[in-house]
């Protein structure tokens, strides 16, 4: 693989994701990945424009960037592209009304949204929200409609607790697809409109950019089909596995966040 | 299509899906579909040959069959194939020790069965059982496996309750697959093996059979694809758009089981 200075060359912003690379979720709001509070706060201070990009979907914008401040990352809410947002000005756009399996934490992002005599379900990471009796909620509604609308947020198929790997929304938009025979829409990573949102608002260039991410998949894979380049870290979900994948090839392995940042500070835009 | 007379030309044994064509489960362990109790008792009279083949893994075969029998259906345990002993016998072939995913309705037919120190997971029609902790559980033992094995029973979309359309085993099936990144081994519809054991049982050939069943997919799709013919009742889970399946063209459709075998009486084996 080429050294470094070449596969950082040019590298003028960094899209971060949250989950598995700043912190692991879990009990009690889950705990920082070691040095990634340090290594966010030099990102910040170094001349690279940043922007968190995440697929969260169980808590609003402001309850993630509130737990986030908490554990001491220095991070504000106009900093970070989530689905959730995003998912409303679609439903807005396309005068959609959701039947909605999310999670409570979430639910405040659709307070403006009407939900009445839904037509389209929204699913995103409902966690113990997804029962058989809430799946076959969504399943029925889907069912009843002549032209059925499923939008996911997000298409993750699991994440990393602090208690272990945990499934993602990704599972059961899966499941709810092939009950009904359809394809869910994504929102969120790795959704190119989503990528495109983040880069836009920090005015850098795909192929001046490089995303940072545990999900080989949606992260790294999401990220390069844009145009930009993808680093994984090996923190979250990370597994050794991830370095055979069959389909993506990372533009680099980092072992964490502030490998990666140490990285970039010597090599980027040089 | 051609006259009745041309397509059941021939016949000399028929497959009898249970749920959606003999009865619709549900409440009070539901209620027989009209005339599909005299027209079991009809076929049976008949020169014939009958095999019931289902996918319901929510219950013994003893217990089904002992339902169906309080409906008025004439119906014995040694003449049904079922997913969960065919199950129980490839376990013991390959040293298999599952982790069960399944109702408790067919947990006795696993009674002999090592479930000590998982090796693979088996995974029925757990319906309420198919809560985020269970679902996670069986997530878990398949990703510290090296080489995860799950075996299906059946891999069904949905099938009717006399309260509604209910997700299937088929859906949480595809969301443990795209979680593990791995392929299930369905055991029932619309496995060839299967259907070839059921056909065994009755010394019938492929070519020389019918499957009547609700479910395009697994009941009729799959009898094609084994050289039977395969009829769609308009009862349980049928739809209007399965008469327009863009992949599944049946043989016939019948607005019941009563229809269908008036049809096989009047021209089957002619």
């Amino acid at each position: 693989m080429a050294a470094w200075g070449e596969r950082l060359a040019g590298v003028r912003g960094v899209l971060l994701d949250i989950s598995g690379v700043l912190y692991d979720c879990g009990a009690g709001g889950g705990r920082p990945i070691a040095g990634s509070v340090e290594a966010v706060a030099r990102l910040k201070r170094s001349h690279l424009k940043v922007r968190f990009c995440t697929n969260d979907s169980q808590k609003s914008r402001g309850d993630l960037v509130g737990l986030l401040r908490q554990l001491g990352f220095d991070i504000s809410e106009d900093e970070v592209t989530s689905p959730a947002p995003a998912t409303c000005q679609i439903l807005k756009e396309r005068g959609l009304r959701p039947h909605l399996l999310i999670h409570e934490g979430v639910r405040s992002e659709f307070d403006e949204i009407d939900t009445s005599n839904p037509n389209c379900v929204v699913i995103a990471d409902a966690a113990e929200g997804f029962s058989y009796q809430n799946m076959n909620k969504a399943f029925q509604v889907l069912m009843e409609l002549e032209n059925p609308v499923l939008i996911s947020l997000g298409k993750g198929r699991y994440y990393k607790e602090t208690s272990g790997l945990m499934l993602d929304v990704g599972a059961y938009v899966k499941a709810l697809e092939y009950a009904c025979g359809i394809e869910a829409e994504v929102v969120g990573k790795p959704s190119p409109e989503f990528f495109k949102a983040a880069l836009q608002a920090i005015g850098v260039e795909a192929h001046q950019a490089v995303m940072i991410g545990d999900d080989i998949m949606c992260d790294v894979g999401g990220a390069q089909r844009c145009g930009m380049r993808g680093l994984q870290v090996r923190t979250g979900k990370f597994r050794p596995t991830d370095e055979h994948h069959p389909e993506v090839k990372p533009d680099g392995y980092v072992d964490n966040l502030a490998e990666a940042v140490a990285l970039l500070l010597q090599h980027a835009d040089k």
